[in-house]
Formats: C-alpha cells, structure tokens, sequence
C-alpha cells in the first residue's frame, strides 16, 4: 500500500481505480477474518486504512465516471461501473464492521475463530524457519497461490505488519506468513515453511 | 446445495450454521462476479437463491442465539457472533445486487470484465477436453485447490449448471469448469484440461 500520497496528486483511469478497487475489496475481507481470528488490533487498523482509501477511490471513480459517458448507452454503462462499485463499497464497509469489533475489544465467541478455521478456506499463520526453502526468495519468484494454493495476505517481521507483500517482497527467516486457502494447502506450505518439505510446489512459474 | 428442505425442519449447531453461511458468502461473490463476467442469468438467479438461503440461515442463527446466552459474558460473546453474521449478510446483499444487474439486463461497460479479468484473482471458464487427465476423476481425488490453486466455483455441463459441486463430483469431458485463481494458475489448470499437462500439481491428497 506504498503511493497513498502519490494517487491524490495523478489520478488513474476509471479501470485501474476499479481494478483496484476490487483487489483491495478482497484484501480487506482476508485482513478482516485475520484480525478476528489473530485479535489483532494493527490488523484491524490497517483494514480500516484500507476502508478509507476506498472510500477516495470510489470517490475518484465517480468524478472520472461523470466525465465518461457521451451518449445515453454510454451512461447506462457507466451506471454499472458505479453500482458495482457501490457493491464493492459495501462488502468494504462489511469488513471495517468486522474490524471494528476487534479494535473495540468486544469478548469474541469461539465459534467465529473455529468458522474461521473449518471453513473451505482458511487463514493461516505461517512461520517460516531459517532451513526452509522460503527464505531469501522473492514471493514474485515463488509464486505461493500458483504453486501452493496459499495466498499471502501479509506477513509479520518483528514487530511489524507488511499488508499485501508485492513480488519483491523477499522472505527472511522468523517472518510469519499470513495466508488463505483449502486446509491441505496451508498444510503443505506449512511444511515447507517448516523445511519438511524442499520444493515449492512443480516451481513452475 | 442439496438439503434445502432438510434444513427447515432439523436446524443445526449456531456453529454449523455459521460456518455455512461463511461458506455460502465466499461462493456468492464468486458466482455474482461470474455472473457478470458472463452475463449469465442462471448464475445471477443462483445468487439470489442463496441469498434468501443466507436470510434464513441468519435467522436460524438467531434464534439458536438468544438460547444459547446463559449470562452476561456468553450474551457479550453471542452478541459477536450476530454481529460478524451480519457482516456477513452484508457482504450477501452485496452479491445480490451485482446479480440484480445482470437479471436487469442492465448495458455493463467493458471495464467491468477487465477488471474481473485483470484482478489478482481471475474468474475462468475452463473446458475439459476427452483427453484430458481431469476425465472421470472426482473433485476430491483431484483437490484442484491445493494442487493447482484454482478452486471450482460450478459446472456447467451441457445445459444444466452444478453450483458449487461437492467432492464426489465426477469431471466428465466436455465440462466447463468455472474457477477462481491466479492468473498462471488458472492457465495452468487450463493446459491439464486441455490435455496438455498430464499431472494435477504433484498429486498430493
């Protein structure tokens, strides 16, 4: 989440702020279940960042939107754009509702932490040791949801939180990998994070 | 999505319903972008199913929640649980709208595709050729999520769609898979399909 400045003075087209949009709707969702499931309040915080950040992109989308359309078909089209956006915006608000309930340090049922857990998908935290054949490679190079099945939502170093690592975020020993996926997956790269296992995957990439 | 009926008269555990409707959420946003991508009403209509599945699991949830509270900390505890479902139902009506605009036949501009085509994670049609390994093998053995990173959202085989098929399905050729990963996972799965990988990832199961 580097150019947060940078955005307000060079705004995008309408599909890269709407592509963002819709990435950024989805890393919410994840961090969200994370800082639930974790009790992470810097998780929390960071998705409500994020919710902010969506509110000024749904806010440029709609000044460039407004300037797009030409002619009536044009316009129902860019009502589209505007009413998928008020869904993403939503799913948005969802999860800073469910961020909130962490940072307001309201008592959790365990219920919520085991549907987290038993879920299709889950969310996982991944330690990394210093053997395993994670470290000191690129996530760009190791292409862990292709290969494993696991999406790396952040990772813990230290004491400090990176949200949506990019491709070249290069993984050190003692990070903590936050990842989604099917139960087997986040098993598998468990063991690899363990240096059980030695291959990432067929390392296609 | 089998047992509809079943479930009005034998209502389950507060967790076994929360853990569907956090299942049900995923697989909504899922088929209401793949609705929209493919400007398919039966997916749209699929949507709103399960939206009023996901309004009668809330208020199933409810109800077994008022019982469950026998003293201040458990009501404070509950009360968590009804707020993430709301979260949740939130996120449901959120899907629900994107598929009322594909029901509306409302005119969607391009953008909306790109940006389902060009997010992080993709939604892909993928067809199974007669000689591709994926043929006569069921879900479960394959574990497409974990080997390949792609999870299968439905099938549409022939006319008929099977949404969110369960592990016993078997993959017959001609089948259109819809599935939702990266982009080089999603080619990948591609090429087994189309018979020209003849390994799901290493087969681990």
């Amino acid at each position: 989440m580097e150019d947060f400045e940078e955005f307000e003075y060079r705004p995008k087209s309408v599909k890269e702020i709407f592509i963002e949009m819709k990435n950024i709707v989805e890393l919410m969702v994840d961090l969200a279940y994370s800082a639930v499931l974790f009790n992470d309040k810097e998780i929390a915080e960071e998705v409500l960042d994020l919710e902010e950040r969506m509110d000024l992109l749904n806010y440029h989308l709609m000044t460039h939107a407004v300037l797009a359309a030409r002619n009536p078909k044009e316009a129902e089209q860019i009502t589209s754009v505007l009413q998928m956006a008020n869904s993403i915006e939503d799913i948005s608000n969802a999860a800073g509702d469910l961020a909130k309930m962490v940072l307001e340090g309201l008592e959790l049922h365990p219920v919520i932490t085991e549907a987290i857990l038993e879920s299709e998908e889950i969310i996982a935290k991944i330690q990394v040791k210093p053997d395993s054949v994670l470290v000191g490679r690129t996530l760009g190079e190791l292409a862990l949801a292709s290969n494993t099945g696991v999406w790396i939502i952040a990772v813990r170093r230290g004491k400090r939180w990176i949200i949506a690592p990019d491709g070249d975020f290069k993984i050190k020993p003692g990070d903590v990998l936050i990842g989604r996926g099917t139960h087997t997956s986040v098993e598998h790269l468990k063991e690899i994070a363990r240096g059980v296992i030695r291959v990432v995957g067929d390392e296609r990439a």
